[in-house]
């Protein structure tokens, strides 16, 4: 059966020739990096060449590159760690409404402990309102942190603007979840301006178990996995010697690749495909985040589809090869919509049946055009046998959500 | 040149048989565990499957196992994780002196939170004394953290008896640490009466990037790692697949390997000889930790030589081959004594002259002869160096540690 992978934001495949580089650190340099011996310091090496590699991509220093174990350890890090370690000068921080729950959950915990959070809107495409994040500034403010891009509607937020005004009215420290663009656009750390910014390697094409927190030189962290001396003791624990040489080479192909313009390109040709053929193809159709060339990701295409329910979609396009998915895979799967559409203003009737694909530089235009031949035909499927379509039908009217349809009951039992 | 790696204390090889049942969770099986097509179902099983492997290994159901990063996560999430989770009952905590710096490190970030830390001493022989942690418990008592085996000086503790009057005294959760013992030798959670135990994927010949909390089920913690829901919701982030998937193979083969008994039998005769034949070949050395026979784990060997400095010691061996340790990789290398030397009363001047062995199943007959010949020779090189060996030699008296010999001030001129 023919598989069309579109979860690239959940996950990308890793690339064969990364592999390759990663593979002698498992069973030939297994040496612990901290160890004095030879076999520990080509360890070392290896993970000095790929903080370099790293810090490269987004125009840092290696001493300002922190490896982690997931982008969500390197946002609670940032997050608690720039809060914990400025506490003394506020409690006050302020974030987007539509980050991801790494960022959401953290600043959550840290209310518990007496901070206080301030939640700055979008507008309809998921652009943060500056004028809000202006108001939201206090003398105690002491970190914002706003995502790069979305994961889910791929809206790119102005960091630099963003960042500007935030030192401008503040003394806030600025962190960035830019876990949806390096790798995909260039980003240079100096030039946006922020102290700390989140990146990660399973989604350009390296392995899961390596991400990293840029932070600014000076910047006070306090560590949130406290032990030995590793990562400039901001975060103990051995190393993942191998994921980490993936992660540094993954990032070095990047680098290359960004050089040469031609991925994101080739994804934005893609791209605008889907968004400007789905819509001819399917009826009652809306596209999530930014029109196709404002700031939009190159490779984001989310739309929600009306009268089609959301897990039976996954399930039949699954079944057809293609792989979607809905939102974040962090998301909890009770398929209620996800905070970010709610933050667009999206209803939620409709926002729960939203579907995400987010291209790679593995798709091509075959794979595209299947998807623009075979998904129609599931959402016709889907419509055929829900009742909400054929009252539409029978009436021209929409159903209005209450007891009656209920999309939150009704999914809570089917569980 | 020959090599002979003995620090697999620090980090083990990987299995050739586990790296090859990882391999295809790296460019095949890639989906994002958390997806519901079927390329996310592939990585899910795969988890769930090294779950009850992990389970299995230590007689735990797999819900009661979160798995982590590194055991230096493992820890920090247990230890600040259930402190957190109690505070509401007291704000007490008991740790052994000799714990691992995770442990250590993060009860002193929670001492900085307003919980109150008691250590508990060691004998000389390592052995954490009863009768002070009786002494130590209070109605106010959370949680008590003592490790199963020392990773140092390979001491056993009866964590049982510990876990026992724990118990029958407090209302303290019980965690242990037990990275040392795990795969090593049989662990069986309920007959220990713990509530939750660390164990690590890189030192039982799994990959680096996985390691494990066994968390008895109705034990309260509070996430480290907040966001999405993987992991029972108590540490979120991308599940790193292959690094799990290779942890649980190596959890399987370590079974099977205790259930035939083989490997601590082999390991303890190499140990023994070690033992045994060092004091015959060398002059003024001396052992660290308990007896051979004596709650000894099966692969440590630790000495302190007098008259020879730490870290010539190990460049003079990395020159033959051999790869040994001075303590824990995570310990900062300013060359100081370790903690739990200091703990078990051992002299600053010779403790800094130590030297660890750690065996795996790879080690040979053939290795350990050649380590018997070759650091006799390496200690003796390095003794005709010394000024205070000579001092020695011409007056019979060991010069005392002052102004003059000031080891840790000669030592930071050298760093």
């Amino acid at each position: 059966m023919k598989t069309v992978y579109l979860d690239n934001q959940s996950n990308t495949k890793l690339d064969e020739k990364v592999f390759e580089v990663m593979k002698p650190y498992f069973t030939e340099h297994y040496g612990n990096p901290q160890s004095i011996y030879s076999l520990g310091a080509v360890s070392k090496d290896a993970i000095e060449e790929a903080r370099r590699a790293a810090a490269d991509l987004i125009n840092a220093a290696p001493s300002e590159i922190i490896f982690t174990a997931t982008a969500s350890e390197a946002n609670n890090l940032a997050v608690k760690g720039i809060a914990q370690g400025l506490k003394d000068k506020g409690r006050h921080i302020i974030v987007s409404a539509i980050e991801h729950f790494s960022v959401l959950n953290a600043v959550k915990r840290l209310e518990k402990d007496g901070f206080e959070v301030s939640y700055v809107g979008v507008d309809k495409k998921g652009n943060v309102k500056e004028e809000e994040l202006q108001k939201a500034l206090r003398p105690d403010t002491i970190l914002v942190s706003i995502q790069y891009a979305n994961p889910e509607i791929g809206t790119i937020q102005n960091i630099k603007k963003l960042a500007g005004s935030t030192k401008k009215s503040s003394k806030a420290a600025f962190h960035t979840d830019a876990v949806c663009v390096c790798g995909i656009l260039p980003v240079n750390v100096s030039d946006l301006g922020v102290d700390a910014l989140t990146f990660s390697s399973p989604v350009m094409y390296g392995p899961k178990g390596a991400a990293a927190l840029y932070l600014k030189k000076g910047t006070k962290i306090v560590p949130q996995t406290d032990g030995g001396v590793q990562e400039f003791s901001k975060r103990a624990g051995t190393e993942n010697v191998p994921a980490i040489v993936g992660f540094g080479a993954a990032c070095k192909t990047a680098k290359q690749e960004l050089e040469q313009n031609a991925n994101a390109k080739r994804l934005t040709v893609l791209r605008d495909k889907l968004i400007s053929e789905l819509p001819k193809r399917i009826e009652y159709i809306y596209l999530n985040g930014s029109p196709q060339n404002e700031n939009r990701l190159p490779n984001n295409v989310n739309f929600s589809i009306e009268f089609v329910e959301g897990e039976a979609l996954f399930l039949l396009l699954d079944a057809k090869g293609i792989m979607a998915a809905s939102g974040s895979a962090c998301a909890n799967k009770n398929l209620k919509m996800s905070h970010v559409l709610d933050a667009t203003g999206v209803d939620a009737a409709i926002g729960q049946g939203s579907i995400l694909f987010t291209l790679s530089k593995y798709n091509t235009q075959e794979e595209i055009d299947y998807v623009l031949e075979e998904f129609p035909k599931v959402v016709q499927k889907l419509r055929e046998i829900s009742p909400l379509y054929s009252y539409f039908l029978k009436t021209g009217k929409r159903k209005e959500a209450g007891p009656g349809t209920d999309f939150e009951h009704e999914h809570k039992d089917s569980e």
